[in-house]
This record gives C-alpha cells, sequence and structure tokens, in this order.
C-alpha cells in the first residue's frame, strides 16, 4: 500500500546543477526596436520532433456505455498535491509524437487505440517557459465485456487511471478540486470548453 | 507602424541574476518514503491571492451576430512568434483574481463584462513548473450599434484582439497555427473540447 508522497524540503537550484531545466536570459528587439530582456524556462530535453510532450484526449466508445475519456491522478512535486491531467509524457529523442501519445497513453493506461488527429504544435506556459506539446485525440473501441487492460508502469511511478463519462467530465474535475487535489490547467480547459459547448450555447 | 518583434540573443540565465522566476529543487518523499529530487521553474510575483494568473474565455452576446469570444494576439519571446492566447495576465500583489480577471479582459480588450464564474485554482505545466491560474468566464452584452471599445495598454505594449465566433474559434486556431502562430496550449484546448463537444458526441 503506497503511502503518500510529501515534500521534504524546497531549495534554491543552482543553474550548473540543473538536469532537466534551464534557465535563458532572452534578448529581443520590440516592435519599435528597442531591446529588452525576458526570462524563461525550458526544457533541456527536447529531441529531434521540436516537441518536448504530448497529452492524449482519449475517446472511449463501448456498446452499453457512454462515450467516455481517461484522466490520471499522479502526485506532482511542483504542485505538492496530486494533479488531475490527461495521459501525458515527454516525446523521446528520436520518436514522433504521434508515436509518442500512443505509447504514453498505452503506458499509463494500458488502453491502446488508433490516433484520429493530433494538434499543431502549441506552447503550454509562453510568458514563461518555452515548453511545447501536441494535443492528440485517441479512440478506443470496446467490445462488450471486454476486461480493463493493465498498465504498463516503470517502477517507482504510481498513477492512478480513472475512466469518466464525457457527460460528467467537468464536474468531476469540480469535485477533484474541491477534495484538494490540483487539476491540470489543460485538462480543465478541454472539459471547460465541452460544458459550455453543452450548457452555454 | 510597429515592426515584427524577434530574439537579437538567447544566454544562460545565472539564478542569481532572475528577477521574474527562480529555480526550485524540491526534495520530496515518495509513495514508498523514498527521497527524490524534481527541478521546477517558479515565478517570483505571486502575492496574496495564492494564484499567479488569470485567463478569461469571454462570451459576447449580441442581437444580430452570433455568440463570440476574444482571443489576443502578441509576440512572446519564450516562443519566439506570436503567441494566440485568451485574455491573461499577473494577479496584482493584494488583488482578488476575479478583480484580475476583469481588470486584464478591459486592459487587453476594452471590453467590461459580468464575471459569471470563475474556476479553482489549476496549474499550468504541473511536471515542470509550480505556475498555477484560474481561469474566469466573463460574458458582454452587446446592444445593436454599440462601438468596439479601446482597449487600454501601457506603452510598448502590442496587443492585437480579435473577436471570433465560437464556431469558428477551432478552424480559426488551425489557421493561425498554419500560418506559424503559436497558439496557447490552454486556448487551444478549450477550443478542442467545444469542437469535440460539436463534432464527435
Amino acid at each position: 500500500m503506497p503511502q503518500a508522497a510529501k515534500i521534504t524540503a524546497v531549495d534554491a537550484l543552482p543553474a550548473n546543477e540543473a538536469k532537466w531545466i534551464e534557465f535563458q536570459k532572452i534578448t529581443w528587439s520590440d516592435q519599435e526596436g528597442k531591446s529588452r530582456v525576458w526570462e524563461a524556462a525550458s526544457r533541456k530535453t527536447r529531441g529531434q520532433s521540436g516537441v518536448d510532450a504530448v497529452a492524449i484526449s482519449t475517446v472511449i466508445r463501448h456498446p452499453s456505455k457512454p462515450p467516455s475519456t481517461i484522466i490520471i491522478l499522479q502526485y506532482r512535486p511542483p504542485a505538492d498535491a496530486v494533479c488531475v491531467e490527461f495521459p501525458a509524457g515527454l516525446v523521446d529523442a528520436s520518436e514522433t509524437p504521434s508515436d509518442a501519445s500512443l505509447r504514453e497513453l498505452h503506458e499509463e493506461t494500458g488502453y491502446k487505440g488508433k490516433l484520429s488527429y493530433i494538434s499543431p504544435t502549441i506552447v503550454s506556459d509562453p510568458g514563461m517557459s518555452t515548453a511545447n506539446m501536441q494535443l492528440a485525440t485517441v479512440e478506443v473501441n470496446l467490445n462488450e465485456g471486454d476486461k480493463e487492460p493493465e498498465q504498463v508502469l516503470d517502477e517507482g511511478e504510481f498513477i492512478e487511471r480513472v475512466v469518466v463519462p464525457l457527460d460528467e467530465l467537468f464536474e468531476r474535475l469540480e469535485k477533484y478540486s474541491k477534495e484538494g487535489k490540483k487539476v491540470d490547467a489543460r485538462l480543465w480547459h478541454w472539459a471547460a470548453g465541452l460544458h459550455f459547448a453543452r450548457t452555454m450555447l
């Protein structure tokens, strides 16, 4: 039975000790030709694809259950909380973002599906970091009686997957939030767009 | 006539020179009680509210035009591109996120509206940074013949606002992306959720 993860110390990280991220001092010429400086964080792991990460919006269709998606719950030290996210991960050095999407979905949730769409490269938090990603849509078609597949997690990886009917997604995220979990902004926005279409248009 | 902004140099930023962001070395105890380290970037500007930033999903209703939203286009040095985003901004030190939402919408787009919803605190990129935000929904009701209001921008701020019918939002973001602009991941996810509801459910 795993115990609750928790932070034991937060220290300043000297730039020369950082392995995964780095700080950039970006000098840029603005719209009036004036030289200015911007500070940004950057991942050091970006590979050939030029894309740091992928996330996967899955649609599970089943003969007798409502259309659903899969979200994952995992403790994230930067948020010091269990975060609620779409399945996601970094793109390996020589992998395509499409391949990474199917691989990550399989590892984190056990499900294998068909990629029906992948977004262009989008930027995660462009006022603060150079991080970018692509959002894939993967369709999973189940038959009556199909068993829930096994996750393929690394040792020391604790990821809970939850299948949620799309109709209930927004309310489920509100509920997790009230419980003290932190919802990823991108998943929240996707669910809010879906909810908006169904309630305000 | 403003010229195109561009990057002139990218240098490593020593931690002791960074004014806006800092690196944290987070020591945490994992689910098996093992001590591990995580690297994260953090904003140094978080105020009383505990929330770094807000973004605003606006709904403009008009007697003879389709329901629309407002997006903004601005050059972002970390992306080295014109980024397409919801209106957004940092929460001032002593301001509430709700007040910041109405203020930022007014400054960046000229529109004043009524806050109909604000999300709980959500996390922007929790694998990499401590950054968090809230997403507001603001309703703007226009009358026939209302003029487009004036933006309230600071000197040196170049922000273009675009009113887009909600029906056309997803395709518009795809088009911007093909032109080389970079769409913010959160706006993309919101539009993708909306598009999904209208085409796949």
